[in-house]
This record gives structure tokens, sequence and C-alpha cells, in this order.
């Protein structure tokens, strides 16, 4: 019973000891992880640390309440965060209350969306985000997102939402260098960089497990965010010039409903829809790659409730839209994690920190937070698939491409609808000119293969035509034209045959297109025939009226309809070879 | 050499006595048509009547000399005016010099956007607009149209773009329909009906051939026209409120550039690319089928070209957006009309009644063009094709279905985008679900034949899937999971072998998938194998790393592939046939 209204909560069932020490281990892995995470993220997305926390807690329990995934670690993440601040700094001013108010509706109408997919059974729509073009998202927005905490790391101040935009303000204030902060902030992004990439090897040189030593390196932004706090109490840089996340408000989050504009719900709608889709595709990818090392599934339609709870919950307890975060994922089910309880008591391990700590983070540098946002997005950017992709399709890699230049130039919304749109007609326009083959029969066989790859007999009356796609509304017209102009080309031919043994479907404007041809080729004193129809078409066919005005049959097979139209061939062909059609072999 | 600079002068060599012959005669029935035609649609524009005098000379002059259809009779039509006065009264008010001048702009527009996308050779992506689609929003522009022109039958005023706001105002004035105006209007409308469906077999039976008799049929407005203005000139009926067309400046169109305000153009784009698209496809729909008749053809790309130099003379002398009228060039074809000598002549014919007509017209009562319109237009009205494309597809009938409600309820715009972005997202769905079938060997060959059809061996330890598709992003996430499902739910296997024999090309994502799912399967214990991949899809997978990282081997053929993964298979299953799986033919 419970079940089926909480289907996240099948695993209660058979929940044992040996569950509990697992989930148990990875909430604690993952609270350290993501404390200054969910602090960076929400200085991203131009909020106040608190939000970040508030972000981090009521949304994991309502993913645990509906989701499918057992170990996906949903809350604050990089590239939300960017287009959280990319659409709310559109309307209002960061640091102002409307601008915590968008966010959180943002979050409402990003859960809706959400949950409106998953009833609807939709989630199969995410599939229209290529992957060449989610894998150049990433890349820029990796990239762009790291150009956003330079300043932080310089103790400058910069705007702009773009890469050139970015470039030129910090070029404009780079006089305003902050030493002390610069030296927190390279000091602790060249740590991050070692703990990442050094780090383990030597602890496991060391003798300890790759597990724990992939742990521990995991460790490090809680390292440098300790080692910078007590530096900057120490010898009180906050009066050098080193901005300091500040006094975080201690407690749990407020309970309260976004502003209730419509004027703003509107306006937030086209980037809450963005969002969401690249949230549940992010999150999807890594939470299908997990359950499948523990042959387990996760079911889209229900991952898109899951992550909609958590974004309703994000919405009305001071948070801003989360999803499924890929290394927090990873941690987790590395750490040990079962079951979604692993999420439910990183919330709790939040919560503890945000009604006891807070006070320990109010002299922690924005530089820290900075770093480790860098080092995180920067392993995302993978240029090297640029490369990948142009070897392997022209037509991805300028999807990919479009999209990295518009991320980097015009903003993330623009860039993403670049991509799928470019990604849409590139498939348009290659689904629109399919492949098509004139064909011969193979002397003494009743098979039949294309003129120019096979020795073959041909009728010079019947122009036999084979299209390798079903027939619909962007080839119909291409395939008139081309059929007509065939046939028109040489004057003997008087019968025209398409066989359809590829066509799996003719939609009506390519049965439109069919009886124009019809008709276009009865002026020109050809008749049409179709050969090899497969069964659910020819009742298709049959529903319409396209078989009365047919000028020519159906026939069974190519076979047949040759041996109808010319009974003459093989004997003529076989006999007197037509190098100049059929010897054309590749 | 003019040939390459005006290739639609082509038909210049060899011309003769013959086809002036023609080419005059259907001049002068299709100017005797297109006068009052002109009139009427530039009222339904909401322009003054001599731009649709205007509209009717250079542009058709200009089609001469770049189109490539030797029939069509470019000129207004309805459609495109009734979209022109949406776009345009959406901007300003009927009746000003703004209204005019931003119907020029529209053609203006019009004619770059079409001439752009000639060159850039893009004809084809008219296709994007599915056959529904089209029916749809002619069917509903007809009846958004004929509801438009009651006001001028009933003598009222009414406003509003679409059918509910038309109905309501109508509703609100009922009460002051002028008794003369719908006398006029009402015999005029039961005289063309009339003449259209009942004079012609008249005049067979009278003896007149069927060509002269249509002819005649065609004439039935201009009598309406004359009848009219003699009973409004000899009743003074213009004194007892019935409404009359009034003086129409006499002379040639003036040559002046539309106004150039950036604002205005930026807000006229997209309904520029509207009319230009919708103009495109029926223009080349029409001029297709009498090309076909005479065993010509027409170049889509240069149709773009002679339809936009059509509009961008319409945009320069005081006309508006224009294009190939589908009656009129049936007229055109059918009077004899041989090369575009035709539309040259039919424009002078118009610039002479310019030029010393328009005198006549000035009792000319509103009320008799509207007629003409609505039996013009309800003869555009196919409310059977719903019943049709009901019973041939519910994907199309959807698209149908939805243009039409848009068209009639918010707008001929919005209608449209509805329907184009409809039957997109139909397409990708079904594109997106492929066939796919467990296959299984037919004893004693090499063939595979789906389980669920034959009766064949298939081995416990070797799931073959065969899918007839193309793989690619809209169906590569769906097509892994069914796979990994399939493998998943039977613990026995530990081979996948996907056949490609039907695969054409494999994109960027499904690469992507098929990587994603080797791992995922790996996971499992299961190895993964290719067979029948075809030559250019191998060459690609070359230039990729997937090869290096397949579990499994890429086998020449289906049977290679069980040979080699269950040496057994054969004799095992042939002495233990697998009912619950085999035994499923249909």
């Amino acid at each position: 019973m419970i079940e089926r209204l909480l289907p996240g909560l099948g695993w209660l069932r058979g929940y044992d000891r040996a569950a509990l020490q697992g989930d148990g281990l990875a909430a604690v892995i993952v609270t350290i992880m993501l404390i200054p995470q969910s602090l960076a993220y929400a200085l991203l997305a131009g909020l106040p640390p608190e939000a970040g926390l508030y972000a981090s807690m009521l949304p994991l329990v309502a993913y645990a309440l509906f989701g499918s995934s057992a170990t996906l670690a949903v809350g604050p993440v990089a590239v939300v965060s960017l287009m959280t601040a990319a659409a709310v700094g559109e309307l209002t001013a960061v640091g102002t209350p409307e601008y915590r108010g968008a966010a959180l509706v943002l979050a409402l109408l990003s859960g809706l969306f959400l949950v409106a997919m998953g009833l609807a059974r939709l989630g199969f729509l995410a599939s229209l985000l290529s992957h060449p073009v989610i894998s150049g998202f990433i890349t820029a927005s990796g990239l762009l997102i790291a150009a956003s905490q330079l300043k932080h790391i310089l103790g400058v101040e910069a705007s702009g939402h773009t890469l050139p935009e970015l470039a030129l303000s910090l070029f404009e204030n780079i006089d305003a260098v902050n030493g002390p902060t610069l030296a927190i902030g390279a000091g602790a992004t060249l740590f991050l960089f070692w703990v990442r990439g050094l780090l383990k090897p030597l602890l496991m040189k060391a003798g300890l497990g790759p597990r724990w030593a992939d742990s521990a390196a995991k460790a490090g932004p809680v390292a440098a965010v300790i080692a910078t706090i007590l530096l900057v109490d120490l010898l009180s840089l906050d009066q050098a010039g080193v901005s300091v996340v500040g006094a975080i408000p201690e407690g749990l989050p407020p309970l309260a409903l976004p502003p209730l504009d419509p004027a703003l719900w509107r306006d937030l709608l086209p980037a809450a829809v963005l969002i969401s889709v690249v949230g549940f595709v992010e999150s999807v990818s890594v939470a299908q790659t997990l359950a499948a090392k523990r042959r387990e599934r996760i079911a889209p339609n229900r991952e898109l409730i899951g992550l909609g709870a958590a974004n309703l919950a994000a919405g009305v307890t001071g948070g801003y839209p989360v999803t499924g975060g890929f290394a927090r994922s990873v941690v987790n089910f590395d750490a040990g994690a079962r079951t979604p309880l692993a999420g439910v008591m990183t919330a709790l391990g939040i919560g503890v920190t945000a009604l006891l700590l807070t006070p320990l983070f109010q002299q922690l540098p924005k530089a820290t937070l900075a770093a480790t946002i860098v080092v995180a997005v920067l392993s995302l950017v993978d240029l090297g698939a640029l490369k990948r992709t142009w070897a392997y399709s022209k037509g991805d890699f300028a999807a990919m491409a479009a999209t990295i230049l518009v991320v980097l130039g015009v903003g993330v919304e623009a860039g993403i609808v670049t991509g799928v749109t470019l990604s849409l007609v590139i498939f348009l326009v290659r689904a629109s000119r399919p492949h098509m083959a004139v064909v011969g029969q193979v002397p003494g066989t009743q098979h039949f293969r294309n003129v120019k790859r096979h020795l073959v007999i041909t009728s010079p009356q019947v122009l036999s035509l084979r299209v390798d796609e079903s027939l619909y509304f962007a080839n119909a017209r291409w395939l008139e034209d081309r059929l007509y102009d065939m046939a028109a080309a040489d004057p003997g031919i008087r019968h025209v045959v398409l066989i359809c043994s590829a066509v799996n479907d003719i939609d009506a404007s390519a049965l439109e297109s069919l009886e124009a041809l019809t008709e276009r080729l009865e002026a020109a004193g050809v008749r049409f025939h179709l050969s090899e129809v497969k069964g659910p078409v020819m009742d298709k066919l049959k529903r319409s009226h396209f078989l009365d005005k047919l000028t020519g049959l159906v026939f069974l097979s190519q076979y047949d309809a040759l041996t109808a139209l010319d009974p003459g061939t093989t004997w003529r062909a076989l006999n007197e070879p037509r190098p100049e059609r059929s010897a054309a072999a590749s």
C-alpha cells in the first residue's frame, strides 16, 4: 500500500544492519563533501550561502520518497546554479529579496513542470537533447562558470553573463586585485588540483585502499575550507580586504510559499523548462550508470516525479533549483550507499550543520569557495570531445560547436536552444534525403540488387526503385520529384515500380505525394506500381482512396512485378547485357 | 547568355504564332478574372482597392523574368491577403498610411527572404509543412476569410481576427443590418454559387464545349460586378447605405521604397517568413501539378527566386505580398497559356484597367466583392479531409485538427506554427520508437526471422535483436534501455547481438548509448556484439573508440555470430523446440 503511494519506499522491505551501515557511512562522506559545495553553488547562483544549505535538506528527503534511484545524490549543482543566476539575474538584482523570491519561483515552476512531465509519461522527450549538445553545453558551462569565479579568486568586482563580457570586466578591474585574496584563492585552487590529481596515488602508495584514498581526496575541499577559515581568523585577513561569507542565519529552513506574481511566473517559465530538462538529463545519465553497476534499473518517469518533488520542496523551503549531482552521486555509491535512506541521513547532516555549525563559516573566504567551484567544473570541460566528434560526424560536430559558441558568447539558455534546434534540423535534412537505388535482377535468381553495385538485369521499359526509408512529410516531396525526374529522363520507360520492402510507414503527406506522382506519371504515359508492401502499410493504404487511383498494380514481390510487366526481360537481358547500366559495379 | 541571367526567358527561343495566340487568349481570360479578385483581396487585406491592382502588375512581370513555371499566375491571393491583414493589423490601424507602409515592408521582407532561400538552395525546408497541416490551414483560413466578409454582405460593422471574435462582433451589430446591402450581397453570393455549380452543366447541355463553358463560368464574378454597379448607379443605392469601393486613383503604380523603420522591419519579419513559406508551398504545388501535365518541370529553388522577385516588385510599387494563385493558374493553363508571356500580357491588361477603367468601379458595392471572396474561399474548405485523415492516420489527424482549431480560435500565424511543431513532435515520437524484433534461425537455413512471426531456433544464452531503423539521438536512449532490460530479464543470457542490417547511420548520441550499453551489460556479465554492420557505418565506427571498448565482436553475418557464440544451438534447439518462444507465430 505504502509502496503505491510512495514508490520510493520500496527498499524499506528487507532493510537490514548492513544496509544501514553502508547508508550511514555514505551519508557522512557526502555531507562533508556537500557542505562546501552547497555554500559555493549558492554563491554561484547569486544567492546567500544559507540558500545552498536549505536546498540540501528537504529536497533530498522529497527525492528519497518519490525517486527511483537508490544512490542518486540530489542537491545544488554547478550547471543548474549557473542557469539560475542567468535566469533570475535577467529580471532582478543580486542581493535583493526579489532575487531570492525569483529563485524560489524558479524551483517551484521547475518542480511543477517535472511532475507534470512525469505524470504525462513524457520523459522520452528529454531524448531531444542529443549527446553532442549536452556534452558541448556542459563543457561551455564549465568554462563560463570558471570564468565567473575568477573575480572571487582575484578579489575584484566583475560582472557579465558571457565569456567576452566577463573577460572585459575582469580586464578593466585588474588593477584592483587584492593580494591576500589572490594568495588564498590561488593557493586553494592549486591545493585542490593537487588533491584531485596527485594525492590519491600518494595515499595508495602509502598503503591506503583505493576506495579510502578516493574518499580522503574528496575531503580536500573541507580541508581547504578549514585551513583558510583559520588563516583569515588568525591574521584578521577580512580586515585586509578578503571577502568572507559572513553571518549565516542559524536554524532550519523557513517554510513559505514563493511570491505569487503571475508576470514573474510567466517570465521565468521558459528558464524553468530548460533547467528542468537539463537537470533531468544529467541526473538520469548518472542514475542509470550507477544502477547498471548493481543490475538495478531506474524508471525515467518516476525520476521526473522524484526530481519534481525535490524542486517543489526547494521552492517552499528557501532553496533554489536542484538536481542529481554527478560527482556527489558517484561518491555516495562508492562509499557504500544502498538505499535512499543515505540521502535522508545526508539531509539530517546538513540540518545539524545549519543548526549548529554556521557560525564557523562566518570567516570563510569566498575565494576558497570559488576555488572549489573552479576545480570541480574544470573537470567537466572536455574539449577533446570536439575532436572526437569531428572525426566521427560533421553534423554532430556542428551542433556541438554551435552550442559551445552560443553558450560562451550569448548565454546558457540561447546555447541549449540553438543546439537542440540545430540537431533537429540536421536530423530532418538527413532523413529528408533517404538512400534510394535503382535495382535489377541478379541473373538466375529472384533477388534484386542496386545496379551500381551488382551485375544485374534491367528492363528497358520498367524502372524499379527501392527506397530505404519510411515515406513521410520530410522526404515525400523530394522522393516525388526524384522518382518523376528519373522516369521522365528515359522516354522508353512505361512502368515505374516502387519497392517498399524498407518502408515501415507512409504518412498522409507521403500518401498525397504518391497520388500526385501517380497523376504526374499518368500524364506522362507511365504507369506506377508498388511491390513488397508490408502488411501494416497495406492495411493503411486500403483505408485511403489511393489504391483506386493507382494506375498500376500492387505486386507481392518485385520478381512478380518484373515478370508481369516485361515477361521477355530475362531472356533479352541475358542475351544482350546492357553494360552502360549494369556493369557499374562497385 | 540572357538565359543565364534571366532563366525565366528560356522560352523566348522558339516562340511562335501558336504560342502567342495561346498566351494572348489566356491573358484576356485571366485579366477578366483578376480584376474583381484583385480589388476583393485588397479589401480582405485591409488595403485600398488600388493596392490589389498594383500587386497584379509588376510582380507578374518580375515572376515571368525569374520564375520557372510557364503557367503559374502570380498575384494577390486569399490566404496571403488574410495573413497580411493579421500581421499588419496587429501593428497599425486599417486605413492609415502606416498600414499601407507596413504592407509594403511585408512584401519586401517576404521577397528578400524568398530570394535568400532560393540562393541558399533551401527550398526543401518547405517540406516541413506536412500535407495535413497545409490542408487544415487552408480549410481554416477559408472559413475565417468567409466569416470576415460577412460584415460586408450584411452591411454592418464588425471586427476580430478569430472566429469567436468575429461571430460575437457580428451578433452584437446584427440590428444594424442594411437591407439593400444584404440584398446585393446575398444575391451576388447565390448567383456566384449558381454559376460555379450549375451554369457549366447548363452551358454544356446547350452545346458549348467543356473548356468554353468553364471559361464562361469563370466570368461570373465580372458579370456580378457589372450588374451590381449598374444597380447601385440606377437606384442610387450608395445613398441608401450600400458601401461602395469609391474613387480609385487612376494611373500606374507609384515607384517608392517602403518605410525604412528597423523596429517595423523586425516586428514584421516572423510574419514575412510565414507568409513566404505558405505562399511558396501553395505556389509550388499548383506549378508542379500543371507542369506535369505537359511533361515540363519546375525548379523549386528557381521558384523561390521568381516569387521573391515578384514580392520585391510588389514592395516597391504600392502592392502587398503576392504568390501563385491556385484557381487562376488552372484557368491560365486551361485557356492555353504556353509561356510566362501570358503573365506579362495579364499585367498589361491590369495596367490598362488601372489607367482607364478605375472610374467604372467607383460605385462597385463592397458586398459584391465580399461575395466573390466568400464563394472563392469556401471552395477551398475541405472538411471531408478531416474524416479521410482520421481514417488514415491518427497522428496526422491530430496535427490537422490542431491547425484548424488554432487558426480559427487564436489566429493564422499561431495555427501554422502549432501545426508544424505538432507534426515534428509526432514524427520524432514515431521515430524514437523504432520497430525491433528478437530473431531466431529458420531451421536448416542461414536466415533469421522474428520469433513472434516464425518458428525459429533460438539459443538460451544468446539474445539476437534486429532494429529496423538508423540509430540516432531520438531513439538511442530508448533502445539502450530496451536492450538492457531484455538482456537483464533473462539471467541465462551471456551474449547480446545487435543485428545492424537496417541501420543506415549511427550518430554520436547513439554511439554514446552503445558505449553505455556495453558498460551496463558488462557490469551485468553480458557481452555485447554487432552483426551485419553496413560498410559506411563500419567506417564511421572505426573512426571512434567504440570498437576498442566493445566487449564482444563484430560478425559479418548473424549466422556467423550464432555459430561462434553458441556452437551447439542448432543441434539442441532442433531436438528441444522451445514453443513458449518460437511458436508464437502470427
